[in-house]
């Protein structure tokens, strides 16, 4: 039986790394070549950057006679590991025509033959070093399958026809719940959460620690495109009271008045969808929100936006029917809220379809210490200046997230799947 | 006795907008217009602005037959509060060259004419709300007094030849400690932070609430320039991995290498002072830090910034020796770590000298809500994208902090008194 | 007879010296510090700067035992002379609250009493290069009177109250002509234009030169406010055809839909003139033009600007009725065009009530040089990227301008009191 | 021999046209997608514009039943005519990934098919406004040539590896003449320069007009890497007295100190090309220059840029070698100047090799009217703010240009292929 955890993990290996190209295989080369803000990266850079990964992380060491695959890929595809070396700005990555898409191809084509190689080896399966690595480089590439999402949706916005990157799949039809939503109450007292030891997690999810919460409240569902249409209408965008002071001041500069995507069609409110322009489900949760307009409409709605840790307490106690994840020929846009199979069963749309902003600024645990070497700049050095958000979302691969899990972003941040829950103190 | 109380505070707001008046005694009209980067205003704007404050929040409700100075000013001087209505770019204080500075001291004597006739109402004393709202009144002048003093400096050091606000004072020397910095251990646990009840306190610094600590220790005393000196010595402004990510972006674009106004003198390192350019003294603590700059000292030093509560913590259960705090005829900069009168006494310049930045996010505490009305636009809409610090400096007001007390700036800031003490998980 | 020119010349140098300081008398100290935009120079920097002038290009060098003033003046107050040294940034003269206004005004006086001086020596008389110097320095402090004029101007136009710079004189009375323009219809052939020698003109006026012109007319008057807004009012700024290029790309990037300072008041259009608001004299010359717009509306009309050359073989050969120069007391706004007292006697407006833009691109005359030395930079290096207007305005001292003379400025620029003569070929 | 004139049309219309996709097929498909700075479009762009142009301004309105290819491509490929109605915005062409560039092709392939159609109808040949159209679409697609090369170099020189656009040919060698320059003198007088009638030329280039020049010499080549090499060593971007004011402002804010493209390699100067990273052939002439530095290099040489009217009469005065234009499967990089054929027959490199500077603002000419319509938007309203240049470069196709060629740009632009030839008075 000492042979099943390689073979395993090579397995996922594969079946991570194909799924990848699986998701770009309907976007035209011209697609993948464009960075459309800053912020975006161009697709072609997000399959190579997420070879060089594993090159860098695991076959420079841990492959021997492993032969790099370019010399200049160390410059063009590091992120942001200044423990690695010098790099190409974020902002130019829409300025790097070369290596083609053929190339990149080729380069994931070559790396992926070396991983298999070092996955087979006998003494990687004792390895807990290498494990984790192995289980980074997986995490890693999943958020890659994420943002190729989130990036390529944003890229096509910018076209002034706004072109579908999918064709629109058929989904099963479900049974959508329209009503107010219902309020899932929690003692508070000494709770622990985050995460230590047992199955992978990134290190900003540790240490497990204690904390005092009072009595709280969370809704049941995601707040929905119906809910937040009524504080447009009751002119929400328009009450400097309701918003941070940031907020507000980014809402005068940009002319903010519904969330990123939403458009005026000629029937109605519409939405820029990876599926193309598509008329607004009222019942689908919200998204695409920044943190501040999740803040407003929490303070217009009277409640406000739960901490982490309540999310984490309510996300671990309570049995949720979950919304959608990220599953290739299916709806690539978060859907209505299914109803429970029976009633009063708790929280609903914990995980899938929304990553949900808190309102705790991304922070380190108590005694939190980064992991050594350049691998240590995964998460720490950006607990500053950002929100943390949970729960996934419909680019989210399925199983990727947990309760322990932060995802985080900047405040202004509207291009990811970005909703909320509301939550009270009670 | 009754009327004791209300003679009281009529004689503190005398001294307080006195003092705002000796504090501009020596600058010159020219001075007090300029405004040199959006988050400075003139000081013309802070004299008015304070007078605007009591005429807004007191005058115009609770004194009969009050005559408004000028229908224009709310316009002008009207800070950040919109619920008072439409106001002044902040970034365009610096365009508004009438109502002269002859018109400003004319509206202060006006409206403090106005507040002593307030003040002797003899319903007065026993009104908790105007009470209340007296006391805020007296100590956002108490911050704008201070704002008065950063905001001059940094107009005055973008002045080619940066000359003296003030003459330079003849201050008693005392007895410097240029050695290593000692801790003090504290046993963590469940604590209680925040104020709720009692003597005057902001919004912000309630309610009191338990949270959990593991053990910790403080630094007895801030980091001075010599500490700081050796982080620059040791290419701390060119190591990556010191830094948060935002931070050592912010290092590349403005070409960072030591804290705002160090400059290279014939004779060694000098600091631009309101009593002009100096020669550093290696036992001042270090000021006019960012947060970053904090953040990659400690690091560098193995150790790390307080969490707001830690410091609260230390500064509530040990007795101090204090540094300066802003007092007319002294030096209006931070001086050496003053010697405790007996050895091992625990922390000293936790109030005065420098304002030290915590790692804590500026956060709403538990079940935190702001007053109503606009004075509730004092402190929370605030929350979002700033750091805590704590203590107050050298241009702070005595009497003004408390353990409790919570200062908040953007990360970036350096025009502020601001330095760090270490801290440490033990 | 030989002491006469010294005598005059010396009167001359008192005369504009205390022109200038006569029209900054009704300003407050407040008033003269502030820079409302890098085009605009604070009025104390112009009082300094003009001051200097002298100081550096005739009393360093002709007045022995000169002493200068102060060592930081040559930094603070040369505007933009390479050959002189280093020097305060353009856009960075509202940091400037030192020197005070006081000590400018002793700086002008220490200057005025050397030159004094310098103008009284024997030899002065006979020497045509410092001849020719003092010459430069009156005209050139009488371009930083136009100056002080249109940049008070727009700083107080910056000010939400647009208070007024001086009181509102009582003017006497003209008879408007309110028609339609006529035409003056010139031959052209081989023309003379610019000026070599004679009495004084500036570098860039020389080398007299031929040129040929095909038939031309010009228009007897300046364009009027009446004309620009049926201009206006037929859509002028939303007609793309118009525009340059430029023009039209800066029209929908600022949003410009009328000169700069016209207002919407309540009792019809209004215009902020250094008197304050005042409403729109329709029969006035339309000012605050920029290229664009003047370019713009002369194809709307169905004609074109003049070329420089046009608009001075114009000038030299029929004579006009002036329109106003700067005059204390009189208003500082152009006014109505003025009947000529003959019928059909020509050109009206050539000089003064407002600039007249050429579409000549600022270029150099043929065999055009620069005179050596720092005062070749007076003109030669802005031959690029700005256009030629030309006749003076009401902000222009009298006597100041004359046929030749070449005032130039950007294509953008509106603050200048700029208008336009139409022109046409036949 | 009625129907030759059709033929030969049609012949050259697919000639022009299959050397545009001759120019990009070694070009990847990500290459001709990236905008690298708002004055360069993707190669993709320029397919498509110039076919919008035939589809535009001949096939609507000329050719019966012809089918529009794609509603949507009028607003994507409108370069800038406002009379065409809305458009993309320039800045923002790298954001089309749609149409793909099979489908710009097919695009192509369905005008061409048209156009051949329309070219063969008998009642073209006698229709001269048709005839016009088809020159002037000919003239504009041999333009967009010329973009294209100096665009995708551009493009490839922001890619941090500088990859080369194409393989580098094996020129026959010239003999090179590497002495200094001689002068060409000529008498000025009453000169008549631009173009009328005759064979095609652009509306700026006319009318032909008569001015009136002194006497001055042009130099018999352009100026070398070997000459501008020595104003570099002599401190030329770092003597502000040689410079335009803008053009010293441009050299300090971009750091300019040499012209776009030079670098420093191992073995000495390196210049990027289009066929990759080269080292510095000092006989070449220089390219890449803007305005202020061909202005400032000729103050260096006590010398100046030519008048643009001095230009034309040595250009068609005079007999000249000419130098390289565009030709596939040779360098794509200006040589040496050529020796003459006889000594002293004049000026050399007048055509072909480099774009000379000249110091003549883009101005109309006297009596200049732009076509009506649309098509009227191609030159006049560029009028301000640029610089003519003349004679074509090496990327320009062999007989586009004539004596009376008006090429312009603003005086910033270095990206096209611009040198200078010096001129003097005599």
């Amino acid at each position: 039986m000492e042979d099943m955890r390689p073979v395993s993990v090579a397995a996922r290996f594969s079946g991570v790394r194909e799924a990848t190209q699986l998701l770009v295989a309907d976007l035209g080369v011209e697609d993948m070549v464009i960075q459309s803000m800053p912020d975006v990266s161009p697709t072609k850079w997000h399959l190579a950057h997420t070879t060089w990964f594993w090159e860098t992380f695991l076959l420079r060491s841990q492959l021997a006679g492993y032969r790099e695959y370019s010399g200049e890929f160390n410059y063009l595809f590091n992120s942001y590991y200044n423990g690695i070396g010098a790099r190409h700005a974020r902002s130019e990555r829409g300025l790097l025509s070369r290596p083609t898409l053929a190339e990149v191809m080729a380069y994931r084509a070559h790396v992926d033959e070396a991983m298999s190689r070092l996955l087979m080896l006998d003494h990687i399966a004792e390895n807990t070093a290498i494990q984790d690595l192995v289980e980074l480089g997986l995490a890693h590439e999943q958020q890659h399958q994420e943002l190729i999402l989130t990036d390529i949706k944003h890229v096509l916005s910018r076209h002034p026809f706004a072109p579908a990157a999918f064709a629109t799949p058929t989904d099963p039809g479900i049974t959508a719940d329209d009503g107010p939503c219902g309020w899932v109450e929690f003692d508070g007292g000494v709770v622990e959460t985050g995460t230590d030891g047992g199955r992978f997690h990134f290190d900003n999810e540790g240490p497990k620690h204690q904390s005092i919460l009072t009595p709280f409240a969370l809704a049941d569902r995601l707040v929905s495109n119906r809910d937040y249409r009524a504080f447009i209408e009751d002119g929400g965008y328009r009450t400097a009271g309701l918003w941070l002071s940031d907020g507000w001041a980014k809402v005068q500069a940009q002319g903010w008045a519904a969330p990123l995507y939403w458009r005026d069609g000629d029937g109605g409110p519409e939405i820029f969808t990876l599926h193309g322009q598509q008329s607004l489900d009222l019942d689908a949760p919200v998204v695409h929100l920044s943190y501040y307009e999740a803040s407003a409409f929490a303070e217009w709605s009277g409640a406000r936006l739960p901490d982490e840790r309540e999310w984490e307490v309510g996300a671990s106690t309570r049995r949720s029917v979950d919304g959608r994840f990220c599953s290739p020929g299916r709806s690539a846009h978060p859907g209505a809220t299914p109803m429970h199979r029976s009633a009063g069963a708790g929280l609903r749309q914990v995980f899938g379809d929304a990553w949900e902003w808190t309102r705790s600024a991304y922070s380190p645990y108590p005694r939190y210490r980064p992991a050594p070497g350049a691998v240590g700049e995964y998460n720490g050095k950006f607990m500053c200046g950002q929100f943390v958000l949970r729960g996934g979302s419909c680019a989210t691969q399925p199983g990727h997230v947990r309760p322990s899990y932060r995802n985080f972003f900047p405040p202004e941040a509207r291009w990811q799947f970005s909703g909320l829950r509301l939550a009270k103190d009670i």
